[in-house]
């Protein structure tokens, strides 16, 4: 199933892509795509409506974040090896964890703001975990049942905030619009096998990012009971996994993103997004 | 003014201190001390109720956290001089922020959770700012502007988690119930200065920290100006502002909470905190 939200920022509605792939309002059934739609029962329940009458959603509104209250959105560093040896770190003994701003959370093709004072404003494609059931010291034979399903991110970055202003990352990673995720939240019972998912971004249309989960030093299941461990999942949570190579950072000159250039980027069965890049 | 919940964890009701210091309930006139309640015409409107016959609450229920939905919780490392010392760290350029999960908040008095396999649990005595007003590239002239009030926090953390375990520190700060806040939100009309405020802190009845925001390195409007730069403050969000000398590690030898331990800390004019350590 492939939930969403549509509508214009802060007034989206819940909604569900039915058996053609057209959106229908579940605004009668659920108030929001939050952290109450979210545990196995109630998925269960409105995966039963994709073939049912909903009202039909006329026309191509908005698509806002395919969850309505992220609580946390906890992203992992370094955690493609190839990634690791392009920033010129070496792979980390054990995930590195950083968070995002929830603030910086948008939909999937609104424009992405180049912070002012910025000349590293970077991308990275990534696979995104939503969490559905409460988490807390969780082992990796069951850190998937607390999974609701899976989302594109862009974790957009600035570089020298992230890394050149006394710290932490938090710094290079929570400004507004940094946080696009969607179109969709595809529930786990879609996703035939979570590491290995085929990862793209170009700029412009010029490929820069091409990845495959299954290339990521720490899986998803080790990542949802590691972060476990150090603090409580709750419904709603967001985990970006880490980006696989060919971020600007990387590249030689490294390049970064310009008003009026073009992200798009995509994953395999996840959906795609098209973000324009302005200046804030 | 100030400004309470009151009643279960998850089930909390908003209220506030009369003239006599005895708990009234809001609960009839504001669904919860959230953002929606903390704008500066909210604020005034429930000020003119602190006289007024509203219900008095019986009996002596448990202190939640002052607000009922925390966007972000944002913390400052390093910002008094003399602790960046005690740490054997310079006291840095610019400030240092760092995250602490939401689902760390508790009420003032709860128990304190070590987490498994922590050796180096600390206490951290720190003033927080409540959010009132949104927040985005504000100068420090206007930052106060966007302050709802202030709230005394315990900024619990595993050093070890923090430091040794392949970065960020999140995972040392993030643990439930390492994110006491309250009791009250004491609005900014009630503080005088709030660059000479008094705070201590006492393990077993002895004295760790003494201190006074007069010694931060960064004050209070630079600290929400500076932070504006870098994401948006949104009503409800919270900054911890750093915690002066006297923690833990900076002990000769380095000295950590055991469970059965009792944490009481206080600021001038915020309240106090009474914690047992449990373990997790």
């Amino acid at each position: 199933m492939k939930l969403l939200r549509y509508g214009e920022r802060g007034a989206e509605k819940p909604g569900l892509l039915d058996n053609e792939g057209k959106i229908r309002d579940l605004s009668g059934v659920v108030s929001d795509i939050g952290p109450d739609a979210l545990s196995a029962e109630m998925l269960s329940y409105l995966s039963d409506l994709v073939g049912a009458n909903l009202p039909k959603v006329e026309g191509t509104p908005r698509i806002g974040p395919p969850v309505g209250t992220i609580g946390k959105f906890i992203c992992v560093g370094l955690n493609y090896a190839d990634h690791a040896k392009e920033t010129g770190k070496t792979a980390p003994a054990e995930p590195v964890l950083f968070a995002k701003a929830t603030s910086a959370v948008c939909g999937p093709n609104d424009d992405i703001e180049i912070p002012r004072g910025s000349d590293r404003t970077d991308w990275e494609v990534e696979l995104g975990v939503v969490i559905g059931a409460r988490a807390k010291y969780v082992d990796e034979a069951s850190a998937l049942d607390h999974v609701a399903g899976y989302v594109l991110v862009n974790d957009v970055s600035e570089r020298r905030f992230q890394s050149e202003r006394s710290g932490q990352w938090i710094k290079g990673k929570s400004h507004d619009t940094f946080g696009p995720i969607g179109p969709w939240l595809v529930t786990k019972d879609e996703i035939a096998d979570v590491q290995n998912i085929d990862l793209w971004l170009d700029v412009d249309g010029d490929r820069r990012q091409t990845g495959n989960t299954r290339t990521m030093i720490f899986g998803v299941a080790h990542l949802v009971s590691y972060i476990s461990q150090f603090m409580t999942l709750e419904p709603g949570d967001i985990i970006s996994t880490g980006t696989p190579p060919g971020v600007g950072l990387g590249m030689s000159p490294p390049t970064f993103l310009r008003e009026g250039q073009t992200v798009r980027l995509g994953a395999a069965g996840l959906g795609e997004q098209r973000q324009k890049m302005v200046q804030a």
